[in-house]
């Protein structure tokens, strides 16, 4: 039997952050037909809050360390202010859409990060998603909106990667669905040379990934997304795109395949 | 065809925001049997985090003028802090929480109170809820938690009063189930005499409640809660009781009754 397509959106936090990205976005993704999923970001909005808040945003490649007065903002500010806001727009654009958190109906479960180097507090890292549950949800018309937290079932929401969450929602629902998971940012797709629009990677495979981080063509936080993309490619998930977040027609882009 | 039963509780403010009354409520909440839902407030977070962002907060009988940075202080507190808290300490106790504002799932539909004496900003006055989507929800083993926000269907959220939604969503699901709405405060009951334990009213009909008001015996905020319980006694409801949130049994507690 043939699988019914769903397509996954993983979308940073700039653009849902400003009013007319945000905006352009949800048109866009309201346009998209069939079954289709949003996970978003919101650092940006976080780091504002808890700075109004007096509360220190400190980095550590690129993660946020999450104490307890942190995690209170993340989860203010990615599972309400950012999400109800997407939820809200949606809605007015005749798209079903639902918020989710990893805790919410218990779609993705986590554990916390194990103390190391660096001990990142309240972050979590995936166990699995509940692709199930998240079938069944969408079996009745809704539009899952997910945001960066998951839970640890011990009553702890934990602060979580928004294109790992991607990823692994791509995985778990990768035996219901034929998935299609685009990463948006900030570039048409993985550049050769990022200046030269010409220059865009239409296709990724194992063979010419190690080839571009060899060259150093790909590096820096690019490494983890595509990592990123080939463990949903390795677990089910058809295809695995990078693109824009003004152009998620499913074609454009650079395509991560097998 | 003897409908299922369905127990709905709501809470205010004061006990879901402190860690021990929660953890509590939680508690009492897990071990109710059957289909459930849990709609709470969360004033005094709200208070509290609008005050650390210099927002003020000004209230008109007893109701929180919301305009725009108000709007997102409560985004944030309910839809975020507070709902996503119950929601993992619910996990946490192997109730399968999801957490809903009136935007998710289009489940509670309001407009923004038209503005008469007083202006209250993007305050929600409720038009239905969606029982036939919130039925599907608990037909999948769902425990739905509201927090006091709804949608105007154009886009925003509006900050509504969580008794309302509380009886919105009792008669939403009146259709479907054999509905025990339950309104927890801090007393154990509509009392003749707050000092007096033994005072307790067991049960308010629309001849006693006339009665009850004329002696000035109901007064102040306990008015609408009562005017909730009877419209949605009016709408299909099998009972309403007022009770202290220790109390939460279905039986202990005032019954208001057609």
């Amino acid at each position: 039997m043939q699988k019914k397509k769903i397509t996954i959106i993983k979308v940073g936090g700039k653009i849902v952050e400003e009013k007319e990205s945000l905006a352009g976005l949800l048109d866009r993704f309201a346009a998209i037909e069939g079954a289709k999923v949003l996970i978003h970001g919101g650092g940006r909005s976080a780091t504002k809050i808890a700075e109004s808040l007096d509360i220190e945003s400190r980095m550590v490649n690129g993660r946020r360390i999450t104490d307890e007065p942190m995690l209170q903002v993340v989860t203010m500010v990615y599972g309400g202010l950012v999400n109800k806001n997407i939820v809200a727009g949606l809605q007015a654009r005749g798209v079903n859409a639902l918020g989710l958190t990893g805790a919410d109906a218990n779609i993705i479960r986590a554990h916390k990060r194990p103390v190391g180097e660096v001990d990142f507090g309240f972050v979590g890292d995936v166990d699995y998603a509940d692709g199930d549950m998240l079938g069944r949800l969408i079996e009745q018309g809704i539009v899952p909106i997910v945001a960066p937290l998951t839970h640890d079932g011990k009553g702890n929401l934990l602060n979580t990667n928004a294109d790992t969450m991607a990823a692994e929602t791509a995985k778990g629902l990768a035996r219901l669905y034929d998935v299609t998971l685009t990463y948006c940012f900030e570039f048409p797709g993985v550049m050769r040379n990022p200046d030269e629009p010409g220059s865009l990677i239409p296709t990724i495979d194992k063979e010419s990934y190690k080839q571009l981080l060899a060259d150093g063509i790909v590096s820096g936080g690019m490494i983890p997304k595509i990592d990123n993309a080939f463990n949903a490619i390795d677990n089910g998930v058809s295809q695995v795109i990078i693109t824009k977040a003004d152009a998620i027609d499913g074609i454009s882009g650079t395509h991560i395949v097998a």
